[in-house]
């Protein structure tokens, strides 16, 4: 039985309802266009979700997170502003299976940090300089569709080593910056059941999100991280009786186990 | 110039202190037999100093930690007693480069999972049985000095798979039980500056610390975690001047880049 | 539009004609119980094709490697006599892009080895003992369907470590022996544009390959191979023009580059 | 016992004899200067030996490869006239836990294909443009001593991606180029007992392997890949005795195992 992929598309919202350069680009906000881009590239075989910082729980409910298979997340100016109790719940929802695809400044968002265990902070410049994205693993499924070695971003904000991360599990892109910096720009993580990805080009004052190679990506990205795989428990196991026989006897002094 | 690895053994001091089971094994706690062996391993190049639950700021002040390489760390039934300024203490630490070596069931303390971001949690039986450790990467450092394929511990606390770790960066060691289950147990992970390593065989009430692999592998584990490599940051850096040219021109709207 | 997966399954088809034991448990060949087992698995989204080593090219002509995207590969006593220049010819359609699933025995065959770059020797006893294949990545497609922590095989042919391959890019599954053990049974590598896999689990006289676990990681290993992603060229590119303009003049002498 | 580490400096030798250009940079090949750098770096911990191409069985005798701990390759234009059984030997020294620091045009040699098992093709440019080596991991003991966030080579050859090699275990450095590259230029992998180092920085006509950053990479590069750690048996062992006793009775049908 088929079913679409759930994705929830969470965007920080302000600068778009703050100012005009970004509302320009950005009409109805950056998820809208991430929106149109989901539903037309993975046509008919995604269902997509809208929240945002200002919605009661910041639009993830535990109800909306139960729903959600993949979770795009774009914030820049307020990770601050996102609740404790909210990154707790959707880190526990990441462990559990839940994709996560973390977009350009959701570097430094709580919840890819907290998955992360490192400051995740880098170097970076806005100054319109030009960004090329060289894929280095053309094997893998998130790189499908792009036609070239490279693609070109004219206009882009530099983020550049050294990047602050655990070396990822999967490095599939790094761009190279006009003013001399390199960067690890798509980068993929496993915690838990879920898989984590992170796909640096994008802006608020540049028109990135439109870019329709940036926007494959993305499009991959959130299949990519679509829940898999076996049984995944995430709590400690006391297993008394053994599979296997064990030749010891042993009584067990149970006060030992008791939190002090 | 040689300068002496400076190791901190951290031990929550507990069990021995209340426990005759414990007290017998490891009489002037389990921290004096890492201590012990330590010193006679790594003869000449190691300077060692204790830190426990109960000292003031848990032994880990600003200085112990500023005159610390790499931190040992046994704990088991107080973890939620550690202070969590001191938890972040010691992670800003690892990331700026002090090795971590956390040891058996400090898989749950909370400065090894705030380092992984997972749950750290596993299968687990205390039923005294045979486990045998198999090197899987006899070319790592921290393998040296094992002269088989393996080796046995007669009785031990199986700890098991699933264990919800993030895919270590290197595996070198899987352990097998008597009872039927696997561990990876032996494990590192680069965090920032920091290396961390994970070794599972060990516990208060079989006398696993005194095995001369298990202390083998542990001094290993500390030289190898040793603060080694280049310059780290560990924050946003804003680079106004390209190191290269830039041919757009571009103005910075400076409000979008502040906190909201 | 959707295209079935093309998955040829390879047969050393020895044992089987010249076994009574291997005869009785695999009447029609090893590949013909893969063969239904993909077909029932995978339904309607595969389409399979067997090649044996006695047939012309070993069954893998251009033609047939050309409408291949993933390839199994089971073989155990005649490993030497697979040609070399058919070993070339899927060496370099693996590296094109084809998955390869190399099963059991698979680990000493002449293409498994040639893309690992070890020696993949291990320890080995055939004492019909029990495995218990634990899955150690929940998150990974491969291990979709598991629906317990381990799975059980009552005979099976110890496989142990240490395994003489590359770390893994990713480790799915490691098997506990009964007879004491360990080994990383279920691994994944890139290699060029196609994806590899190693599953332990199988053999020619016990029925393993009936088991409905090992049945559904061979299909599930077979879909995650399958050909995605980017522009793999696998050539040099000598790129005269610059991306971006380089500042310095400079005359190549073209002769330093002539092979010699 | 404080044992020197035993480097063979490997170098092709036939630029720097019959090009005029690079005999003004390299009088006395270039692996003179790599050996004048390593002998400085490693002051006193170090005993090198120069082997060529031109040497009987091109310097690399069973002898000398017994006494070696680090082999550093330097290949270009005559990776062909390297005879197979003189790289057989050298791939099994290092599965036996010798050392090797593949450097530039190496990424080419039969060696280094050999023990990646891809192509190890890349796109390449001699323009003299300017490459900036970005550290991208400071945890690294290859990257001690390097001060800044990068460095900077004023005339360089370029290297980029997709460079067709295994995803490397460890990545320590990605370049930067003027004409708008990126490359993955300091790599490490794990094969056998052997550790094995890609830094792509050098070349015959830049005077590159004088710039002391890459002196320092490369010194460093020796250490890191000597030999350590555990047994390595690089071939099958049946072990008919258990370690555990095992349930099942079970006769072995010997036939089924010999090679047909």
């Amino acid at each position: 039985m088929f079913r679409p992929l759930r994705v929830t598309i969470w965007n920080e919202y302000l600068h778009e309802l703050e100012h005009d350069a970004v509302r320009k680009l950005y009409p109805a906000g950056i998820h809208a266009v991430l929106d149109a881009a989901l539903s037309r590239l993975l046509a008919g075989a995604v269902q997509t979700r809208i929240a945002t910082l200002e919605q009661p729980e910041h639009g993830l409910t535990h109800a909306a997170l139960a729903e959600t298979d993949v979770l795009t997340w774009w914030g820049h100016a307020a990770h601050e502003r996102v609740e404790d109790e909210i990154v707790e719940r959707v880190h526990n929802r990441v462990l559990s299976g839940m994709g996560l695809v973390a977009l350009h400044s959701a570097h430094a968002s709580k919840i890819f940090r907290r998955l992360m265990g490192t400051t995740c902070m880098l170097r970076w410049r806005e100054a319109a300089e030009r960004e090329r994205v060289w894929i280095v693993d053309p094997s893998h499924p998130i790189t499908e569709g792009i036609a070239d070695e490279c693609f070109e971003i004219e206009h882009s904000e530099m983020y550049g080593e050294h990047f602050d991360i655990p070396p990822p599990d999967e490095l599939f892109a790094i761009s190279w910056f006009e003013g001399g910096e390199v960067f690890r720009s798509g980068c993929t993580w496993r915690r838990g059941k879920g898989k984590v990805v992170y796909f640096s080009p994008g802006h608020e004052t540049f028109p990135i999100y439109h870019d329709p190679n940036v926007q494959r990506i993305i499009a991959n990205a959130a299949s990519w991280a679509a829940p898999a795989g076996g049984l995944y428990l995430g709590r400690g196991r006391n297993i008394q009786e053994p599979l296997s026989p064990i030749a010891a006897k042993h009584v067990v002094d149970e006060s030992l186990h008791r939190p002090k």
